[in-house]
C-alpha cells in the first residue's frame, strides 16, 4: 500500500482478495503496510488489484514460502521471549541453556542459577522427551513442566521446552515462554498449525534431513495461522560423517538471514554431539552471525538422564560465555 | 518357556518380573511360549529366573529393538488385514492401490473397481495430506474417509489411510482396515504409541533419512503398547541423486526379513516420484521378496490433486500387475 | 543425415563442422548415420547447416552429456567383450564373477573354472586394488594379470580388472578383456580419458556419492576420446544407512535405460557389502532390467584377502545362478 | 625411546623391527625421538622390543591411520610452504587466495598483487583443472604453471596449483611450492604416493562424501612415503542440501585438531560456492581454530572461466581479511 493509504482502503483491498478466494496477512511496519494475499494469481484481471486506491504496487513471490520470506518483509524480526529478553535484528545474542531433560526440582533450579551467572537468559529443559526407543526416560511431563515453572520464579529466566503432541500444547504454552518444536517433528504439520495458533514464541528446529526452504515451508504452517513469534533453529543435519552426531551446517546461518526475516539460533550440543566440539562450534556460530545459541548443561554430564556426552559443566560453559562475548563484541562493531 | 509348561507357570514368571519392575509381553506360539522382558538384566540375580519352575531358558537381546526382533519371535507374522486378506510369510503378495489423495467420491469409487479389477485387495488413498506447503490441498478430513468406506462396501476392498494427529486415531480407526503412519510422522513418537493402543493393522513408513535399525525402534513403540499387527514399508530415502524423488533402498527388503518378524512392503510410487520406474521397481521388489506394494493409481494422473507424476494410469497399473504375478510365481516356487 | 546421404555428403558436413570449430562424433547405423557435432551452437548462422545436401534435421541437445545420450543414439549399444560374448541390447545377462583380488595363481584358475561352470561369462579379479589404508594388501600387479591371463587360456573366459593409473593403462589394455575404472578414479578425468584413447570395452563403476548425471559425464570423457565400448556399473552409493556398506540404487537401471544407451551392470557384492544380500538383489536387479551382473566369488570367504564377507561360496554362486536364470527368462518374455 | 637414547640405540631397535617385518618412520622432537613401527603387533614375542636398550615405553596405536595421529605426534606439525610462510601450530592464520582457473599472464599477476597487498601469503590457481564435462574448459597445463611462476617471481608469494595425473607430479612439483590434490581425487591412492615421494608441501583437499576417517587415512598415504608435509583441507561435502554448492562441515576443524596433528585449512568459496557466503564462513572457520583459509578471488567474477558464482572481488577480499584478521586476534589471545 502506499505510506499514505488510509485504514479504509486497506480494509478494501482486504476484503477485494478475500472475495477473490485468496488468504490474506497483514504486516503493518512503520513506514507502510504490506498485505500478504496467497493464492493463485492466474485468477486476478490484468490492473483489478492495481487500480484499486491506496495501492502502491504488486510484488509477486514466486518461492514456495511467502510470509517468513525477506522479500515479504524486508526488516529483521525480533520476537519477544519476556519482557526483558529479545531474539533477532541487533539484539545481543541470546543463550538459551539448561539440561537436555529436567530430572528433579533441586537439580533444575541449581541448573538455571548455574546458567544465569554464567549469562544465558534463558533456561532450556526438556520434560517431553522424543526418545529413539520406547524404553528409554521418556521425560517428567507436566510435573516438569512445574520444575521449570519453579526455577523461573526463582532466577526470573523464561523457560523454553519442547512440546511434542497436539493434545498437550495448551498445557506447554501455559508454562513455556519459548515452545519448542523438536527435529523429528519439524514436518509434523498438524502440531505446527496448533502452535501457529498461539502467540507463544516457537523455537522450530530444522529435521534431521530437512533443507533449509523444507525448514522455512515449516515456519510458514505456523506464520499462515497467524503466530509470527518464530525462531528457527540450525541444530545439524544427518551426513554419511560419524565423527559427529550430526554435521552442524553453519552456511544456513548466512543463508537463512539472506531468505528470511526471522531470527536464527545454533544449537553446537545437538549439532556436534560432543562436548569438546560445542565451544569452538559456538564460537564460529556467532561469528557468521547467529541470532542465538541453544547449549546443553549439566552439572554432572556422566550421570545425566540423556545427552551426557554433548553436555558442558558449569565450568566449561562459563568459559564458552566469557569467549563467545568477546567474538559477539567484534561482530557487532563489525555489523554495517 | 518349556514345551510343557503351564499356564500357571507363565503367570507366575510374568508376575515375577513385573515385581522387579520389568515390562513383559507374551507370545504364544503353537510350540511353545516366549516371555519378553524388558529392562535392566543388571537387576536380576543369577539364576532368579531360571530356577522358576517350566522356564526353559533365558536369551538375552541386545539389540535395541526387542518385541519386533526376529530372535524374539522366530515364525514369521502374519497380519490379518480383513478376513480374506492377509499379509506375510507366505502368503501372495498383497497390493494396495489407489490415488494419493482422494478427490471425490465418484473417483474414488471408480479407482477402486479398477484396481480390484487388476487384482489388488487393498485399496488406498489418503484423508489426511501431509504437504509441504500449508497452500496446497490438505485432503477432504472425514469426508475423505466417507468416500473411502463408500468405495469399500461398493468393491469388498478393504482400506489404508494415513492419520496424523494424535486426535485423529480414534476417528481414522473406525473407518479404516489399514492405519498408515506417513514417512514424516515415523519418529512422531506420541502417534505411534496411540496406534498402537489400537488393535488395528498399521502401516508404517520409514523415514525419508531414518536408518532400518531406527524403523524398528518405531515399530517397537507400536508393538510395545500391545498392537503387532505391523508392516512395514520401504519407500525410498533421500540422497545425494536427484533423477529420482527419492532412492528405493531394495536391499532394505532382505534386511528387514533377517532382523525382524514383521512383513514388509515397497512404495515404488513415492520410492522412485516417477511413473515410467514404478512398474520395473514394483517386478524388483517383488524378486528380491517384498511381501506387499503399494502402488499409486489414477484415471487422470496429470489432473490428479497430489502426486501426479509418479501415478500409474488403469491401462499401466494393469499390466504390471501381469508382470509382477509372473515373477511372484517363480519366486514362490523358489522359495525354500 | 538423411537415409540415402552419400558418403561425400557425410564428409562434407563433418569438414564443415571441423571448420566451424565444433568437434564431430560419426555414428553410423543399419537406417541413417547421425553427426554428433559438439560446441557452441550460437557460432552458427540460421540455416547453415540445415542447407547442406544430405542433412535430413539438426536435432539440439541440451543435456550436459551428449554422445552417451539416448537422444544422440537411439538404439541400444552392444559392447563386444570377446567374440563369443556380448553385453547390451537384448544379449543375455553378462554375469562377470570372480575374486576381489588375485591371490596366486592355482586359485584364480579354481576360482574360474567354478564360476564358468555356473555360467558366468566373463572372469573379474583385482591385480590393481584400491585400498583406504596404505597398510593393506595392495594387489599383485602385473603378476596378478599374467595369473589372470593364464586363467583365461584356461577356461577361455574374457578378463576383467581395474586400472588406477594412467601409466598402467597400455599395461592393463594388453592383458584384459575389460578394463574396469573404479568407483573412487570415476572422475579421475585423465584416467578416463586414458582408458578412452584404447578400443578396449571399459567397465565404469559409478563413484560413491555421484549422481546418475555424473555418472554419465564420466563416460562421456571416455566416448568424446573415441571408446564407445562402456558398460555402465551401479555398486551402490552412500547413505546414512549402516545396515549395508552401500545403498544399492537399482532405480539407476531404469532411470539409465531412459537417458543412454549404453549398456547397464549392477554389483550387489559391493552394492550390499554382504554375502546373504547378494542374491536377492542380483535377482531384483534382473527383474528391473539390468545388462549384467558383477558378482564376487571365492572359494573360502573367510580367509580372502579382501572383501571377504560379501563374497559368495561356489555353492551359493550356483545357487544363485540358476533362479537368476528363471527370472531372465521371465523377463525376457515380457519384453516387447 | 628414552630422552637420552643415542643415536646407536634407535638405530638398532629401527633394524630390529625392519628384521620383524615391520615398516618404520622416524619422528625426531626436541625431548625425545618417536619411532612408528607399521605392521601387526601379533608377531612380537612379550617384551622383545622394551627389553631393547633406550627404549621407554610402546604405545599401540588402533586407529587405523598412524602417522598421522596425534597420538603418535602429540605437538602441531608446522608445513613451511616458503621461507617466511608457515602453517600450522600457532602461526598466524595462511590465506591462499587467486582465481579457480590461470587464465592468462596479465591476469594472474593482477590478482596476485592484489591479493598479496589484502594479505593474501600464497597465491592460487589451477593449470591442470579437474571438470565434470570434456567440453569444459581443462586449464591452460604447462602454460598456467609458467604463467604462475612468473606471478611468484613479480610479488614473491609462494604458489599453490593442483595436480590430476601421476605423470605430471614431477613438472607440477618443479613449479608449485604447494601441491594440492583436489577433491575428486582424494583416494586416487597411486596420485597420493606419488606426491608422497616428493618434499613439497601438499594439501590435500577432503572428498566430497569422504569421511574425516577416510582423509586422515589419505594422509596417511602421502606420510607413509615419507613426506609429511601435509595441509589437510575441508571444503565441504555433500549433502541433501541445495541451498549451498556443498555442505561446509566446520566442526571437522576442532575434530581434525584432537585427531591429527596436520594442519588444516577451510576453503568456503568451494564449500558454499556463492561468493555472498564466503566471508562468513571465513571467519566461523577462523573463530573455530582454522590454521588457514583458501578463497577464491578474481577481478570480474561474471566473467572467470571457472567457478564465478563463488569468487570474490578485489574489494570483498580485502574487507574480508580485515575482518578475519580482528577474529583471528580474538582467537589467539584466548588461546591457551
Amino acid at each position: 500500500m502506499k505510506s499514505d493509504a488510509t485504514e479504509k482502503q486497506i480494509s478494501h483491498v482486504v476484503d477485494t482478495l478475500k472475495t477473490l478466494g485468496f488468504g490474506t496477512h497483514l504486516s503493518q511496519g512503520v513506514e507502510r503496510t504490506v498485505i500478504g494475499a496467497i493464492g493463485d494469481k492466474a485468477v486476478l484481471q490484468k490492473g483489478q488489484i492495481e487500480m484499486l486506491e491506496g495501492v502502491s504496487e504488486i510484488v509477486p513471490i514466486r518461492k514456495p514460502y511467502k510470509l517468513v520470506s525477506r522479500e515479504f518483509h524486508h526488516a529483521d524480526t525480533v520476537v519477544e521471549i519476556s519482557p526483558t529478553v529479545r531474539i533477532g535484528g541487533s539484539h545481543p545474542v541470546v543463550v538459551m541453556a539448561g539440561p537436555c531433560a529436567v530430572e528433579n526440582e533441586a537439580m533444575i533450579i541449581d541448573i538455571a542459577k548455574a546458567v544465569k551467572k554464567a549469562g544465558a537468559t534463558v533456561l532450556r529443559g526438556g520434560a517431553y522427551k522424543p526418545r529413539t526407543s520406547p524404553y528409554s526416560f521418556q521425560g517428567l511431563g507436566e510435573t516438569g513442566l512445574k520444575y521449570l515453572a519453579a526455577a523461573r520464579a526463582e532466577t526470573g529466566l523464561p523457560i523454553a521446552t519442547e512440546v511434542m503432541d497436539t493434545r498437550d500444547v495448551a498445557l506447554v504454552a501455559e508454562y513455556a515462554d519459548v515452545i519448542q518444536i523438536g527435529a523429528r517433528n519439524m514436518q509434523n504439520f498438524n502440531l505446527l498449525k496448533e502452535v501457529g495458533k498461539t502467540r507463544k514464541a516457537v523455537l522450530l528446529k530444522r529435521g534431521l534431513c530437512a533443507t533449509i526452504e523444507e525448514l522455512l515451508m515449516a515456519a510458514e504452517y505456523i506464520i499462515s495461522e497467524g503466530n509470527s513469534n518464530i525462531i528457527l533453529c540450525e541444530r545439524g543435519i544427518r551426513t554419511m560423517e560419524t565423527a559427529t552426531r550430526n554435521t552442524l551446517d553453519l552456511s544456513a546461518v548466512p543463508v537463512i538471514k539472506q531468505l528470511s526475516h526471522l531470527p536464527i539460533l545454533v544449537d553446537p550440543s545437538h549439532g556436534t554431539g560432543k562436548a569438546s566440539l560445542v565451544s569452538p562450534m559456538a564460537l564460529a556460530a556467532v561469528a557468521c552471525g547467529t541470532h542465538g545459541l541453544m547449549i546443553e548443561v549439566h552439572p554432572t554430564p556422566e550421570t545425566a538422564a540423556s545427552d551426557g556426552p554433548q553436555s558442558l559443566t558449569y565450568a566449561a560453559f562459563e568459559e564458552m560465555m566469557k569467549d563467545m562475548r568477546v567474538i559477539e563484541e567484534v561482530v557487532r562493531n563489525g555489523r554495517k
